[in-house]
């Protein structure tokens, strides 16, 4: 009974994290993986094609991000349990994300930021956050913990998501059919949807166009685009030519359609962009790795396993 | 009966305001005052030296902001009762100020903006909001606003007053005597105090020095000052001397000592420093006008004024 770690750079970390909270389980770091029957248990991030296939007595796959599309991508993935990574500390960062962005560009925040290049004291005014309407795309555990935050803050949140969900002073819409009401309805678009093949490259120009077209606050210059969730769910392109055509008015992007973001796209130097290094919501290694650990413990006793993804819908 | 208003450049926008509010009202902006001895109302921003005192029937000052230093300081000001501004939509616009600029630090995003600026994608390790102390000196109705905000992200929050305050989820020190226990406990320092004879010159080298002795998380590089009160507060060179010699990580300065800040000052171009125009919360002119309009209402129907300045205390 062994756990593999397949996590690029940070594996070494998670191994060491893992040893600590379980001093007897036997930790393998890929691509060290000793004698691959005795893995049962594999914890990934982007892991290479075939590996899982490789491993004949793996029963549970436990993904480190949230977002389980890479791991979905390969076409050899054993037929075992998949779990993906939720927990408070996860959630709470990308609760973190979502407000400060939205608090950027609501405050006017890159514009502020040419100023003070420009050694120029300048007042813009600004909307109060209950003027402002934010459109949250997803209303999973990071969507519901980033409403509530906004909440707090006074903003008017609706929300989208696949199927209705509803929570407390939030406007929910679900489904296609009522996308368009939820989009005309909001200023800022905080995204956080799993990347499917329903929500591939969703966030496109079209979708853009119908941002914010029933009673917008006079204070805010357009719409915003905040995408926390995957560079799949985007067109790049698609992006700048709506900042360009002021259909946006600004963009904090976390994902790219590349990863890392080329150092010749145009994002990094568009003045009201702000580009992270997909750090929306990168967990402590260290609940990483309990996770891991205690969804092995409930495999082997019998236990219920926690956030299993269902793999027809894709998270 | 009339009211005068004299805010500098906003006051032509406060009257129209005004005049909505109370179409029957006599609303004057200085420096046109027509016949003072009908001027029984001021609705002040900076008030030229004198202007109060020569309205022979003044009965009510109306400050526009919620600091009324720069009023207290006028030596021929009238003995009549002055009332600040204070409303939801200004507490609410000052605590997006300090939940943006602490999540702003927090979430290293000067640094993230000097990696965009050379087009390095690269991973900063960043704490969780659960691990980093806010300390907000100032627990009035802004600060009280400011620390339940930040509790909503999961800030360990801390606050200090000049007399003993109880709030829930913050831990509250109060007096001279507690201050240094206070700072020992604090990361990120948010300021909302008024300006007074104890408080001015507050912010200096030696209170830096006190910040984050005890416990500190290592994933913050250092304590961060965030001033959102007055410029008389703090001591320019010395927050420049503190950022110089690692003894503050990072500053957002909403004030400063001379306004507008000059062309040539350090803070412009300082990495980590964000400069704000006084913006903070900048009320929007329709709730300032409705609040004098009430109050002048409340005067003369005999009931009590609302936030009252107590002028030995200086707010």
């Amino acid at each position: 009974m062994a756990l593999l770690i397949a996590a690029t750079a940070r594996g070494q970390q998670f191994a060491a994290h893992a040893r600590e909270v379980a001093p007897d389980l036997d930790v393998r770091v890929a691509p060290d993986l000793g004698n691959p029957a005795e893995i049962d248990t594999a914890l990934v991030w982007l892991p290479p094609r075939g590996l899982l296939a490789s491993l004949p007595n793996l029963k549970l796959i436990v993904s480190v991000g949230a977002g389980v599309d890479a791991i979905l991508a390969d076409p050899t993935l054993p037929n075992v349990p998949l779990t993906r990574f939720v927990d408070p500390d996860l959630t709470g960062r990308m609760a973190e994300y979502i407000t400060l962005q939205v608090l950027t560009h609501h405050r006017r925040m890159t514009e502020y930021r040419m100023l003070q290049t420009e050694r120029t004291w300048k007042y813009i005014p600004e909307a109060a956050a209950h003027e402002v309407r934010v459109g949250i795309m997803g209303l999973g555990v990071l969507g519901s913990a980033s409403a509530k935050a906004l909440r707090a803050l006074g903003y008017q949140v609706r929300a989208w998501s696949r199927s209705p969900k509803q929570q407390e002073g939030v406007v929910s819409f679900a489904g296609d059919d009522q996308l368009d009401a939820f989009l005309a309805e909001t200023d800022i678009l905080a995204v956080i949807l799993p990347l499917t093949d329903d929500t591939r490259g969703l966030l496109n120009r079209a979708l853009f166009r119908k941002l914010s077209l029933t009673g917008r606050t006079p204070l805010l210059p357009g719409p915003v685009l905040i995408n926390a969730g995957r560079g799949g769910l985007q067109l790049d392109s698609d992006i700048l030519a709506a900042l360009d055509a002021g259909e946006l008015y600004a963009a904090s992007l976390d994902v790219f359609q590349t990863e890392p973001l080329p150092a010749g796209s145009p994002f990094w130097s568009h003045p009201r962009v702000v580009v992270t290094p997909h750090n929306a919501a990168e967990s402590a290694p260290a609940a990483i790795a309990r996770y891991a650990i205690r969804q092995m413990r409930r495999l082997n006793e019998g236990q219920a396993l926690e956030n299993v993804v269902d793999r027809g819908r894709g998270y």
